[in-house]
């Protein structure tokens, strides 16, 4: 089959096109026919070398697919050949087979076309784990989103607007700021020319950060008593200073979080209130999958361009 | 009657005894005749002019007493006079009566003196709410607690003890370690000759942390994956340096928490909590008062001097 593949670490031109063995499920497994595979920022982190697959998973890219049920192991029930589902991944999602756990496939919701569905698994697992499970988001709460019309922000702001939640996202112009409040955001701020920590300080319950170092001192002043900030990328660096009584004074809980180094108990569980929860407000019409654009398989290189060009909005999607 | 109050921040040269008012129990109030009050060491921050008293809440120090229940309000249920209670106070405590919410007042435990009882509100709400309502200490889990031997530190080993998990300690001395040993813990490590990052390095799912700045990296480093760190007390500083991915590699939690600072209704959850959770460990043995020394109320300068001491170990107290 064919698969992408890091030649060597470094830019988006060191991805290339290889044959590899088709894969097979082993036990617990399901083995997909790829229709589409959703790009994230960890496919780019691991192209330039500085996330390495952990020991085990596939060195083909890609975190997630949507496609079509090819074989399922003896042990595996609820799937069967022919179903069309959507998986999350520890890797090999960019190619024509995947194989992953049972316990990370899910169905393809009613009402959304099994391309887009490419573009679920991620976002909808990092979204319900960090909000729901890890920072207990509330009706009636502030949450900020960081990065609001991103993949995982376009998500999070339907999300926490489907919870009863206020919504206040950062983005870096008025389009992308445009395309939040049309998803229902509530305060829109662009970073270029506001101080979200002062704009916001002291009001928000819950922020979902992929800066890091950066924000971390404005997401502290940002923070309402009781507040949960939770860090999920670290586009802005890995070394801060922080003032543990600014956290202190306001009883404040700072996570740090990734989703594709959870163990399979830890997937296996975000993965079925995914299917309870957010699949329903999929299928309702609440929450729409935001597809920013598709790329042929071939053309890995020119979606990780896109992706990290600053035009890039809601998912980028490869298509086999 | 005679309460002691701060003259000016400073030494405990400056903890005078005056003559105050008495105070009578406003509505959902009660008020105490103290037998005992406990110290802490928010009120020698207090005493320095580092943590002043809430809007609203005395300026007499003392934020945990034992006494006999002198009045109650009209609306509270529950106590009577006569009743031998103890409770957790915003301030007022080193005094000869003190009011207080009912909602923060509890029963002396059966098979607990009086006197001894004046130093358990504070450590049982710190303990129970820190390592079960915020760090979800579980079975089978290891604990680390800073500062073993003193007032939180001893409440706390037997109290993790009681919940089943695995107990490791820093305390300065051989003696203090001695104690905890007892008590219970089965980790000890003397942090003058010691580096407990070192000793516990990615073992430890809960830490306890009295210190703040200076520990905060060696915390980090002794956590475990999905490991939570909880500070209660800066005695390291303030401002420290933190590494995100370090914690972010783990999905490791830092919240940072205060008891005194909580509303009401918070506060009433907790002590509920300590006495369907605590009380019963009190009454059965498996959780022991630890005092290690009492002082009249005049000598409350003598008091917070042996405090400040490194010879201090258990809860210091003073009598009426």
């Amino acid at each position: 089959m064919r698969a992408i593949t890091v030649a060597q670490p470094g830019g988006p031109e060191n991805l290339r096109v290889e044959e590899r063995p088709t894969p097979s499920a082993g036990p617990g497994e399901v083995l997909i026919k790829v229709v589409a595979a959703g790009l994230n920022r960890a496919d780019v982190m691991q192209r330039m070398g500085f996330y390495p697959p952990p020991p085990g998973a596939s060195d083909i890219l890609g975190l997630e697919v949507s496609g079509i049920v090819q074989h399922v192991a003896d042990d595996v029930t609820g799937f069967a050949a022919g179903d069309l589902v959507c998986a999350l991944l520890t890797g090999g999602g960019y190619a024509e087979y995947v194989n992953v756990p049972a316990v990370q496939v899910l169905p393809v919701p009613a009402g959304v076309a099994i391309t887009e569905a490419a573009g679920l698994p991620e976002v909808s697992a990092t979204v319900l784990s960090n909000l729901m499970m890890t920072a207990h988001l509330s009706p009636g709460e502030t949450v900020l989103i960081h990065g609001g019309s991103s993949g995982i922000g376009t998500h999070a702001i339907q999300f926490a607007k489907a919870l009863g939640a206020t919504v206040a996202v950062t983005a870096g112009s008025d389009a992308k700021l445009d395309l939040c409040g049309e998803l229902g955001a509530d305060i829109l701020i662009n970073y270029r020319t506001q101080e979200f920590g002062e704009v916001l300080k002291d009001r928000v319950d819950v922020i979902l950060d992929i800066i890091g170092a950066k924000y971390l001192s404005h997401n502290i002043s940002a923070l309402a008593v009781d507040g949960r900030l939770v860090t999920i990328g670290l586009q802005g660096g890995v070394v801060a200073e922080i003032n543990i009584n600014d956290l202190l004074r306001k009883r404040g809980t700072f996570a740090a979080t990734n989703l594709r180094g959870r163990p399979l108990d830890q997937k296996a569980s975000i993965i079925s209130r995914v299917r309870e929860v957010t699949w329903p407000l999929i299928e309702s019409g609440a929450i729409k999958p935001i597809v920013g654009q598709a790329f042929p398989l071939e053309d890995a290189a020119e979606a990780h361009r896109f992706l990290e060009s600053a035009d890039s909005s809601g998912k980028v999607l490869l298509t086999i």
